[in-house]
């Protein structure tokens, strides 16, 4: 067979012939659209792979996005490494700090960037001493700041043409750095072959299911995790793509799913909860839309029934990490269970994180490293491993993860279920031991946030002396509501918490603190609690 | 990333954790039904990975198949290559001639062998000098010969653990010939990585589309193309297995197809013709049956009509080759062909041979070797390459078919449409050339079959002292029927072809000559005349 080198520039080529007329569609945060076919956009892809030589970045060189999602950030993500540059997303969230050591640490040497994140990017860029060029993602850059350049006129005068490279399948491609709710973040590198892999498992049936037949909407940011894969799968199947811009607006969101008849969209739970209500009020919202993939954590079981109840929209739970590109596991229903009572079903599938993708294997170990069965009780530590998966991070930092058999820690325990699926049921390091039992935290934040009234509720493990650790619950209550602490108490005893089990001390906060990628942060709570 | 090699034991490491309960089907040829689950499945090919070790067969070994689509065969297909040796599937309808010359230039060392051919596999044992074991798959050997093998027997006392070998990705898995409609079958060696990436691809919903909510039944014989990669994909994704062995039979087959709830199906599409009075018999066949992919051959746009109107069942072309592995391009209708009138995405969408892949490229040039422009008119040269393209023939035969850039000249003539698709116009060497211009014989008898009494037609090109070449058409009438030569001259000139390209001569005959793949055998029709 063709010795052919699995790459972007695989995923891209077709684009120009084979979808030509298909639209690419993108809410500004201006709240304009703007509309171009796959062929305008082969065509200006093109153009900036030129631009890029022009510039004179040697291959490999870092190019680094700070954007929103929408159409000028996909032709980054196709010119960077189609040019044989390294693409580096950068969290628009972080702080200057933490923008300063990533750039610092990844070694930039282009940004290209919004030009709202234009500010805070001129207030780090002093402590990156590897950057060179700032390309503005506008009209016009908008600074006479000499090392600012404007996208389009660097476009403007660029051949349309570009002749493929020769690229090795193992060169890397991209680069994003984990959320790091423990430690500083660190870089996983991903490789053409990796990214090549990991499109082809996200279109699968198996995977995000979505082709030439599609509308596809990632509402999940593209300078997190590749936007799940997606924009390079769904380029690669000549999928109908649409972006919406800026921050989340309910309203707008939905007229424009609704209006470009989007059939496979794709965001965290918070998302999803946050448009329930604006779907709701729409006549047959689920006709085009096919299914809804919601990852980054375990959405509510009354957010997955709601769904499917009033909306007739699935809700198909995807997991996965940084680490592992992200795709590792959807939870489709398997063919058997047709037939079966819809909350068997929920049970059985839906609230599971998933079957593996094709060529992910998982598994999960007990603490003196034996397989634990699959049987839908015993819980161990999570393991992944498979070509699109890390064997290490940037720079050799966090070896601890990766084991001397070749698989990656995710750091999650799991259970897995007779049915084959497995579901997490905890971080390792949010697990709380208790008198040599083990509490979970993570069931105890859903069973305390499914009471009236309350927001959002963290669990953590506080040092004890006669225990070894206790739990102690963070509580956001809903303005105007009154709900007290021994309340909640009564409401885990009354839904299967032990007493020995209920947190020693809850806590009313304005809001739990969040990592710049919108989860939970801990580490902030558990340094209050030891400070 | 993971530098983990792409294997065929990455499709199946999965199945006995993740899809143990799923179950594979067989109707047996004796009708019988046989079930198991992929539990059952992974244990018995563990067995026979290690009989096969037992057998003293080494490394690399070729190990052929000669049998019908079922659960022992689909075990020969993980176990051959997944211990390091060689499928090679053998054509159930090859002559005897044909089977002792593929079986001695792939070198078989061990053929698995239904009972019912056993007879003519023994016939021509003695001309195959590397032949060494013959196992029967049935429960009982069924002969005393000292060289042949019961597959029960074999496996019975085989342990049912087997550590992962660490194969080399660009190791061979499988052999498989081409049909040969010029010259002598040649065989294309697929490699574990050229099986995994194409099982990838299958999976796609730009492939076939199935996952593990799938049931699929692949009706196309898996000693023909390896069933189109679909054993390999419905593995890798926990899908339900269904197989119909035996002679195709209209009533059963529906039966098994309904009874199944069996959501995905594919055969050529006389298949489809075969069973459509059968479908319509039932109430509400489309309840599970989400689409047919179709391939081979063109449907005809009657049948294609009767399945969407008549059964509400989409039919899905695919084209491909031995060469390329075979999946190269699916005809799924873009989204922006919603809401387009039937006919016209039939048109432009399920009457084309698709949109390539993932991974593959498709270009068709001119005699001359200049671009050929997809303007639904222009006709040229297909060439493809791609990671599950061949690059060459075993022992190096018909290089000619490679060109010096890296692309598989395919022999095919085809037509690249605006919306990007292409529609095979004719083999290469099936068109006919009259007087400088071209006169494509599978338009002609496509007309020729959409008349009424009609059951097949082939046409061929005869050489010509005055116009070089000039269409002769065979023709086979319905018995009981009365169709003249000249109405069938009338009927082409009513459809849009011209007075000069009409046939020379019409004769009709008792039956089209067809290769062992079923397809027209042109060649035997053109040595008639020229003999």
């Amino acid at each position: 067979m063709m010795d052919l080198p699995l790459t972007t520039w695989l995923l891209f080529e077709g684009a120009a012939t084979h979808h030509s007329q298909v639209e690419i569609v993108t809410r500004l945060p201006s709240a304009d659209v703007h509309r171009y076919t796959y062929s305008d956009f082969a065509l200006r892809a093109k153009q900036l792979m030129n631009a890029l030589d022009t510039l004179g970045l040697p291959s490999g060189a870092v190019v680094a996005t700070l954007a929103w999602n929408g159409y000028r950030h996909l032709e980054a993500y196709f010119a960077i490494p189609c040019s044989g540059r390294v693409l580096h997303t950068l969290n628009i969230r972080l702080s200057a700090d933490e923008l300063a050591f990533v750039m610092q640490d990844a070694g930039d040497s282009t940004v290209l960037v919004d030009l709202e994140f234009l500010p805070m990017l001129l207030d780090v860029a002093e402590r990156v001493p590897s950057l060179r060029h700032i390309i503005v993602l506008a009209d016009n850059p908008g600074s006479t700041d000499p090392r600012v350049l404007g996208y389009e006129q660097l476009l403007t005068d660029e051949p349309t043409h570009y002749s493929a490279l020769e690229l090795d399948e193992r060169a890397a491609a991209s680069l994003c750095y984990t959320s790091g709710t423990t430690g500083r973040p660190k870089g996983v590198v991903s490789s053409h072959r990796s990214v090549f892999l990991h499109a082809l498992a996200v279109t699968s049936a198996a995977g995000m299911a979505f082709g030439p037949g599609d509308c596809v909407l990632p509402q999940v940011p593209m300078f997190h995790a590749s936007a799940w894969g997606m924009p390079y799968a769904a380029v690669a199947v000549g999928a109908k793509l649409v972006f919406f811009g800026g921050p989340l607006e309910a309203s707008p969101f939905v007229e424009l799913l609704l209006n470009e008849q989007v059939t496979v969209t794709a965001a965290v739970p918070t998302v999803w909860v946050s448009v329930a209500d604006e779907l709701e009020q729409r006549s047959d919202p689920g006709r085009y839309l096919r299914h809804i993939i919601s990852g980054g954590s375990q959405p509510p079981r009354t957010l997955i029934e709601r769904y499917l109840r009033n909306l007739r929209i699935p809700i198909v739970q995807a997991w996965g990490m940084t680490e592992t590109s992200p795709l590792a596991s959807v939870a489709w229903p398997q063919h058997r269970m047709l037939g079966w009572d819809e909350d068997n079903v929920t049970d059985a599938a839906r609230r599971q994180a998933g079957l593996p993708v094709p060529g992910i294997a998982v598994r999960i170990r007990d603490e003196g490293g034996a397989p634990v069965d699959f049987d839908g009780e015993s819980m161990g530590s999570l393991e992944v491993r498979g070509p699109w998966v890390a064997d290490s991070y940037l720079h050799g930092h966090g070896s601890e993860n990766f084991t001397a058999d070749g698989w990656f820690v995710t750091g999650d325990v799991a259970i897995g279920s007779e049915d084959g699926y497995f579901v997490i049921s905890d971080r390792t390091k949010d697990l709380i031991k208790s008198g040599g039992e083990w509490i979970s935290s993570v069931d105890m934040e859903a069973a305390i946030m499914a009471m009236p009234g309350i927001v959002e509720a963290a669990v953590i493990a506080v040092p004890d002396p006669k225990w070894v650790e206790r739990p102690v619950a963070f509580v956001v209550v809903q303005p105007g509501q009154n709900v007290e602490p021994s309340s909640i108490r009564a409401h885990l005893l009354a839904n299967g918490f032990a007493n020995w089990q209920l947190p020693d001390r809850v806590e009313l906060i304005d809001e739990v603190p969040k990592t710049a990628v919108g989860k939970f942060d801990k580490k902030v709570l558990r340094a209050r609690e030891t400070s």
